[in-house]
């Protein structure tokens, strides 16, 4: 059987290892369990994993499932998928779930729920969307129960089998932190400041725009740098697309944008946010990044700014192994933003020595035409199929350079071109494109 | 090919004038006609039925177009459902639509919509969004275009094919009217206090119970008597269905229930009570009528009142025809409320001088094992069926009688039992159940 189950608790979830301890205590075997995402809290289901409760993985693996996987001890393939090209593969019939579980940290007796409410809020329940819809079964979990209806209905009851009371389905600090950690490493913040340069010099930033940011230390640090130049120039977006976080949520208070289009709540101001203010809009991989329906929103976004654990001279990037060859990310949306209008990576351009921009990509896991810029402490280059973007910054004060340069001059830093990882034949993870298709495989490490 | 719309335009409705002309001039014949309901403003789609661009209507008619169904003058047969039974058609595949032509309010260009705002707001789209979902083509139509994204949404962009901007989408006085008629017939408010009186009595009245209430005339002085009453008794809500008005947008301002769960707004302050309070939720046939899900919250209302054109002494109720046989109303969500736990029909026991209990009813739209209650102004008659209720007012003031003695003294007063309607043999249209069974077929009127 295929049991499902939703990251919207990310390292603070109880209810995934709940599910499987019991599987496990039933003596249910070769489980094949399709989480949106898997998180350094569940490394515990490895003990599962080798007593054959569960047979594999399908689905992001954070960290130590992750470097299970890459190691070969898996039996079975992971598969990994980004948020879209899940919904995608439930929709299409290519993944049949039994039974969904599904944490809530509000529910109603009829299964309706929701994530902004209760003592494990987590802000919304986009990701667990698809498993309620299709999945046979349908289990709501929650520690949080109170009576019909309970607005907003997330998850709809009337897709719902079932509904558990738990005395605790997660852990609200590990679920959002109160306070999200900007970067203070002063390359990060020169990376964050010129991206935001670039966005603005560029002309993307004018009123109207829209603007894809997430929640790492860098993000943070370039949507405030963002935000200043915003207020400087005058200009209000239309929509920014969240991970929502204090300071998507700042802008927005200020009246710097619209609506905040919102795929997860990263911090207790996200989730706050999102339950006052009608205009911070939660959403689905079904709105914002399934490429098997007709559109995602996705595609209308005009800058859109991303991480890499690699990117190589043809714009090529990987997102999910290291430079080791070891799987420790998930692809999470990052696939599914690269539709958008203007992609950037802004990453440095070494990590603990070793140079990120590589001749090709241990995982390909975004083709290098859709991404356009690549901002590193050494200089920003811009695809050159990007023509219009290399015209846009000329005259500008930016340092424009290309690829090449920019590898080249850290290589000579790092003393040569880094080691290539050492890989077995065994392919142990297909990497899934957004429309199903397998772009790449992740070998053994040996 | 079968073409849908909805009916939150009632009577102002543009739309399904306009697809149905173009259809005309492209000379396309024999269509099928799915909407969620049909009303008079439609009447003039009799001459596209006559020249054969209309073959047939599913779906309920009021006015108009039930007149010509019944004269058997319409080629294919009429096929009434109620809104839950259309969601069950559809989802089940009983009915494939080809187009559906959805009028909104507001709309972006991706095709997300709302009711709640532009200058034809209805407050919600409910009716349409089965159409949203399954048809092979969608269309919205809207006079209100905002830069994306149109928050609420709806409807939702990502299930929508094409948006079409037409001038004006509808007749805003007859989309909603600023105020609706409380009945001021001494009978029909003596009806509906003893409807109010019934439900406080039999001790339905408490804390946190629930409550569907209409927009008839009766319907709303029931509500301001039970109002009344709730407030005397210092007794809250836990939601009311409507059909929402201004009288129910009170009861929630004054705090006399949580939540209104509303499928149509049917005036302006139910409009601007959508639009402004959370706890004002639209809701879809999915989630309150559709009987071909996990369930549905029909069955939770603790009190239904609902309206009827004929009872029969065995309960069972008539909603589409009138004693002469003709279909002048639609089923909407009639059938579907049955469910709930208290059903209770305040009816005129006279109309026209012609008895409204009857032996047997014309149309049987409603089996009376699903109805508890009729209220007359010559006495409350309760089902036999339900000895808790009968228990539970013995010892109230309130004028319980059986219906035969309520019949009997109906039709001495009348001058006896009504003639029966003058029926052909020809079925001109089939009565659906719920589950998407036949319950009952109409005749033509001679």
């Amino acid at each position: 059987m295929t049991i499902s189950s939703h990251h919207h608790f990310r390292n603070g979830d109880k209810v995934a290892n709940a599910v499987f301890a019991a599987a496990a205590e039933l003596g249910v075997k070769e489980l094949r369990w399709f989480p949106s995402a898997a998180f350094p809290c569940q490394a515990g289901l490895i003990d599962l994993l080798e007593n054959h409760t569960i047979h594999h993985i399908e689905g992001s693996m954070n960290g130590p499932l992750g470097d299970y996987c890459s190691a070969g001890k898996m039996r079975g393939m992971g598969v990994l998928r980004s948020h879209g090209g899940r919904w995608q593969a439930v929709q299409d019939g290519e993944v049949h779930i039994d039974i969904a579980v599904l944490a809530a940290p509000t529910a109603d007796p009829f299964g309706n729920a929701n994530g902004v409410t209760g003592p494990s809020a987590c802000g919304l329940l986009g990701f667990g969307l698809v498993d309620s819809i299709y999945a046979h079964h349908v289990v709501v979990v929650t520690d949080n129960l109170v009576p019909f209806p309970c607005i907003p209905w997330q998850i709809q009851g009337n897709n719902v089998d079932q509904v558990v009371v738990m005395d605790s389905i997660g852990d609200p600090e590990k679920i959002v932190s109160g306070t999200t950690q900007l970067t203070k490493s002063p390359d990060r913040l020169l990376i964050a400041e010129m991206t935001a340069q670039f966005i603005r010099d560029a002309g993307i930033m004018k009123d109207g725009f829209s603007l894809q940011a997430g929640a790492g230390g860098t993000a943070l640090a370039f949507a405030i740098y963002l935000k200043e130049m915003m207020k400087e120039a005058g200009v209000k977006a239309r929509f920014i697309r969240g991970g929502s976080t204090k300071y998507l949520v700042e802008m927005l208070e200020e009246g710097l944008t619209d609506y905040i289009l919102d795929g997860q709540t990263f911090d207790l101001e996200g989730v706050r946010s999102m339950r006052e203010y009608p205009n911070h809009q939660d959403t689905s991989p079904f709105t914002s990044y399934n490429f098997h329906g007709k559109g995602c929103f996705a595609s209308f976004v005009d800058a859109v700014v991303l991480g890499a654990t690699e990117v190589d001279v043809d714009f090529n990037a990987n997102v999910v192994t290291h430079s080791d060859g070891r799987l420790l990310h998930g692809i999470g949306g990052w696939q599914n933003c690269l539709a958008g209008r203007c992609v950037i990576l802004p990453i440095p351009s070494v990590r603990d020595r070793i140079p990120v921009i590589v001749d090709r990509v241990t995982t390909l896991c975004g083709p290098g035409e859709l991404i356009d810029v690549v901002v590193t402490e050494r200089g920003i280059a811009i695809n050159p199929k990007r023509a219009d973007l290399i015209d846009a910054v000329k005259g500008s004060k930016l340092p424009i350079r290309t690829i090449e340069e920019i590898q080249n001059e850290v290589e000579r830093m790092c003393g040569g071109k880094p080691e290539p990882p050492k890989l077995g034949e065994k392919v142990v993870a297909a990497i899934k494109w957004v429309d199903g298709t397998v772009i790449d495989s992740v070998r053994q490490v040996l």
